[in-house]
């Protein structure tokens, strides 16, 4: 069975069903534009998955940039997930912190990036490299900025080895997540440098950019937005909503999150960031393998003048409301109930990173309650496995 | 808008609609049972997100397992996303291995984990815990297989440190991923511990189980399964199917897989497991999520005798095919492509880790070749893009 | 100059002396035995250096493994350092653990590692591999034990990945630090397997022992020792003689040890394990490159019943009693201190790992707390400077 | 006993003697100056430790920073070590490397870094801060630049996490390592922002300097200096004086170097960083608890046009020529050796810097011939045992 053969997403489905036998009347049901899924989205299409959708909020949060002006503004998270009690739990947790006044959230663009490696003949050439490198920014920076007028040069770093040079270039991509602008746009930068000085680059991503890997780089240095989310819970709101109290919360903080995590060598301190990250890239068109490197940041939890102080640190979120999945119907209809369709000068995308890291908030909150009062089997229990 | 009071999906979404002035309607066209959607995997649940599912294969793999009698068998791989190239990039790489006449796979069963943190009073305290744990196991193993007739207690590993004790539980799930159970399971134990010697469980999880983290304690002692796949690749196939040849594929692999991830902090050294990894989850209903932590393994590339060899680690897959997700229908029906629907005494599980492994061989194989060919600019303009 | 074309130490020196016109006459003057030294621990010698020593102490240990039956004991540390303020640093702490009535230390023997890596054909043969050695496991441990009587195999773990596999020994070595041991019975080792199956050792250390590198492995498995040590010490010995309160401490422990060190991508989190462990490693004779893998702990801090709780954790502590340097008479002078001189069925190796533990635990409590209070700058400017 | 009660070093190694039942009379036995060492390098101090010194070399070096003009220099490298096989190991690499026309090294200064923890109320007030930090930058210079002539402030790298705010300071100390002028400048910044805006500092060390612990973040971003360093090898150099061949050493670089120290979870990957590091610590005064973070580079093997490449890279190299224990006897007349005594506008601490590159250098290349050989065994038998 040639799968390339079939020329329309039914026929190559029913190529399918009948070669192996399988009824794939599900997966052939969708509403979605097929002519903009088959020929932007994904090659052999047969048809589409299913991924229920929930709803969380609404979530206070107030967006701290220059540009919303400290703006407090209700929010609704769309989750799409198939893995019970997560919506419920960032529910919860949106409702504990919005009684409380809800999160302050600030974000810092650092910029997609990619880094290609280029071999050099020893040491001292890679030096001159960089040097050249250096000498000529402005003309890279043209480059750049002639392969897409969406796509801005803000650095290039370098980091010699031996006789390898890696270049990462960090880009404003605006609303786009901008990986595969920047992947362009770094392919043209190495032809130039190529026919200027026969320096060659073996791979246009040399694994510095780091895209799609857990990865201490981007921890540090970071990469998308930077976002913190912060949010202030009193007493009796822990109490009432948490069903547990501040002291065990924090204690679970600790032993949990902090010892836990540095015993087993993970990068940062969480409870399940994966878990809100998975979902909403899901719902909001989003290239889903980005969780593998935006899953690493810091939960911290502390008493505050007899209040439950909880933050939470993403060095590394990249997200884009342009480009990828983000036109397909539902994706689409899932961020515009976040009111951020399309681009913006950037101001979507950064909206998006900013409520993904209210809602993460929301579920740290959510799931450190639920851990301290003993409740997570049980909470599973009751909605994972369908009981009423 | 409380949005748990709508007791009907369409309900609940019309008064989404209506609060925040949106269209949702293409949320609003799914197939899949709502009653099972909304009461299993999704809380507030307002419709389905859609995510176009394309097909690769065939792959021709060797299952290398006891069970399997090293039976040889084509696979297609369903693969649900909406990062363009990506298909055609694992196709690619499928009919480069297939042609060479198929990828090894081999696997072990690891377990999955979930590993408790308990406060004593000091070190001693929990020397002498430890020593209980360790006394009281065939207990403990009668607790744990009680709560469930399909988990299996494998192992205890605990971990002192100051008056912080972590016994990570590692448990044969069969064809589930688990953690479910596995929860369920530990909380049991947790309070016979309590009841028996008042030893407090401050969390059920202690951020050493380490679920949906990126972390070295699964890269190095694994988690789920742990597989291993490879592909010898004749130099005639290389060029051929690949377009690039073997020195220039090996030189990526140093100077990308080796120095670049050594470089940036990486854990383990990989091109893009992930991609391959969150499309196959969302097609076959697993917990996205995991691609955190499953993210993380060794691709290694040589020459041998003069072909090409290629192999991919993964030290860490956290799958399952009962449970979660995968009885929705359009999953199930994903799953049906591959022959393993539903439980099987652990085998369908399995298979699916192996075949994910084939799938992430040929997504490394086609990768690496278009960074050497240095056409992956231009494959994504072309096929992300839209363009004839 | 050829170094090696002078036969005595003295000649050396004074060849050097010459050739590069430099006035070595300190460096001449020691009282070590010359035939020793050279010979056994230094080519080329042409003298010593001399390493400052100090003493801190009395630290009041309880020593808690089976053989010491609980005994606790007054210990003096000796400190080999150029850093001033460290020896006083340690001794303030040991003054403040034994007013609180002293350090509680617990130990685990891991065992001396030594992992070589064999390339196969492919994943199958990598199996068959990893099969015969479990088979063959009690020929293996002949060959071990045949090479020293001193040296035990405790286990073997087998890597494989693609085509390479590391067999990963850990051995008792009784009061020797080991490594050399290791070496030569695994060099043995791989011979009777290329012998026996022809699978070709690439080289004996394959970077999975591992020695002498800072690394997650050793880590989380541990390597050598495994040691804890906690104190509790009361709020009036806390002001008293470390001069600040308890919830300083803890703050300091909370933003620096825990958030600093996650921030910064440490292995663990402690405030200055390295420098006790270089003190004592030089004082003591061992292998002072071993700081590198052995200073990756937690140090926790905690208020419990209104006390100062302190503990740390050194997973990978590699020492020795006999062999390497520990028979130079300076060094063996101060593991007389602690009345540990030469071999005692691996009792005085565990002892000085367990002192080195409690030693540890007082630069730590003194550290934190001079952070603490603010002290540090002023510390270092009285001690390290010369001030009177 | 009161160890600070004894005024003289005699009397309180005689006081330890009788206390203790001792014999330290070895340990009496130095040249060194008791008064500056018993003053500035260690306090309770009773004698000293005396460390065989072997010396390696000549290594030829050409070093290619802008003042050195690219000078091509013969250097001897004194090594203080008690492991016996060391200096040969190393001296071999320096014949390999001299007799293939030497080492190309290459160093960046990147200063010595001390970085502070605050404490604010939350994340919008930890804005605020760091942006008061940027518009006071000049105002913070001078008080640093106040404190000693020696410092100059280069940079001020802020993280904010939570109600954390890490400045990380990096600084030029010239000649000198640099950490205590560090703390001492940066209490006194700390000291002015509490007078002038009330923030907090925890910690005048908030593990994110990060000193002497192995981390990431000084991996990635450096500290001290970052040090290149590498040589070409004919094949008939590579037979006869390493009596092996280059295509093993280029295996046991892949196997053993990348993949070894990826599956361990190793920070860079290397052979034996830690050795030289903790031999010319020694020998010259450093500190030498900072081994713990300075061996965690990267040595690179390749074949380049018939020849061996090797390389290595240090990115935290940590040293300095006056202060510490510099200017004690012994360790003056080894950095005499290398022509590098005292300060000298921080030409010789970055020589000191470079020479270990070039040492560490020799000491990979001859590591790696000895396991491609298979001869570490038989070596550490022959030297470290004392056989003729």
């Amino acid at each position: 069975m040639d799968l390339r053969a079939y020329l329309s997403v039914s026929k190559r489905r029913k190529a399918v069903e009948e070669n192996i036998g399988v009824d794939l009347s599900n997966i052939g049901k969708y509403s979605i534009s097929e002519e903009l899924a088959s020929s932007k989205n994904c090659e052999n299409m047969i048809g589409t998955i299913q991924v229920p959708l929930g709803i969380a909020g609404p979530l206070k949060v107030q967006f701290c940039n220059a540009e919303s002006k400290f703006k407090v503004q209700s929010c609704y998270i769309p989750l799409a997930t198939t893995e019970g009690a997560l919506v419920a739990s960032v529910a919860r947790g949106c409702k504990a912190i919005t009684l409380s006044g809800g999160a302050t959230v600030v974000s810092q663009k650092i910029g997609i990036t990619r880094a290609p490696v280029f071999v050099v003949e020893n040491i001292l050439d890679g030096k001159k490299f960089v040097d050249w490198v250096y000498a000529n920014m402005s003309q890279l920076k043209k480059i750049v900025e002639s392969s897409s007028s969406h796509l801005h040069l803000l650095a290039v770093k370098p980091t010699s080895m031996g006789r390898n040079v890696y270049l990462r270039f960090r880009f404003d991509s605006e609303d786009a997540m901008g990986m595969n602008m920047a992947t362009i746009a770094v392919t043209k930068v190495a032809e130039f440098i190529k026919g200027k000085i026969q320096v060659r680059c073996v791979a246009v991503s040399g694994n510095m950019c780091v895209d799609k890997k857990p990865n201490f780089l981007n921890f540090i240095t970071g990469r998308g937005y930077s976002v913190s989310a912060e949010a202030l819970i009193p007493q009796k709101i822990v109490n009432s909503v948490l069903k547990t109290n501040i002291s065990d919360i924090v204690e679970v903080g600790q032993r949990k999150l902090m010892y836990g995590s540095l015993l087993s060598g993970s990068i940062g301190a969480n409870a399940h960031f994966a878990n809100i990250l998975a979902a909403t890239f899901i719902s909001t068109g989003q290239d889903v393998a980005h969780v593998g490197e935006c899953c690493v940041g810091i939960t911290t939890v502390e008493t505050l003048k007899g209040n439950l102080y909880v933050s939470v640190y993403l060095p590394d979120l990249v997200v884009g409301t342009v480009g990828g999945g983000t036109a397909l119907e539902t994706q689409k209809e899932a961020l515009s109930i976040m009111g951020i369709v399309g681009g913006n000068s950037g101001r979507n995308a950064r909206k998006l990173a900013e409520i993904i890291g209210g809602a993460i908030l929301a579920g740290e909150v959510s799931l450190l309650a639920s851990l301290a009062e003993g409740s997570l089997a049980s909470a599973h229990q009751k909605l994972g496995r369908g009981a009423k």
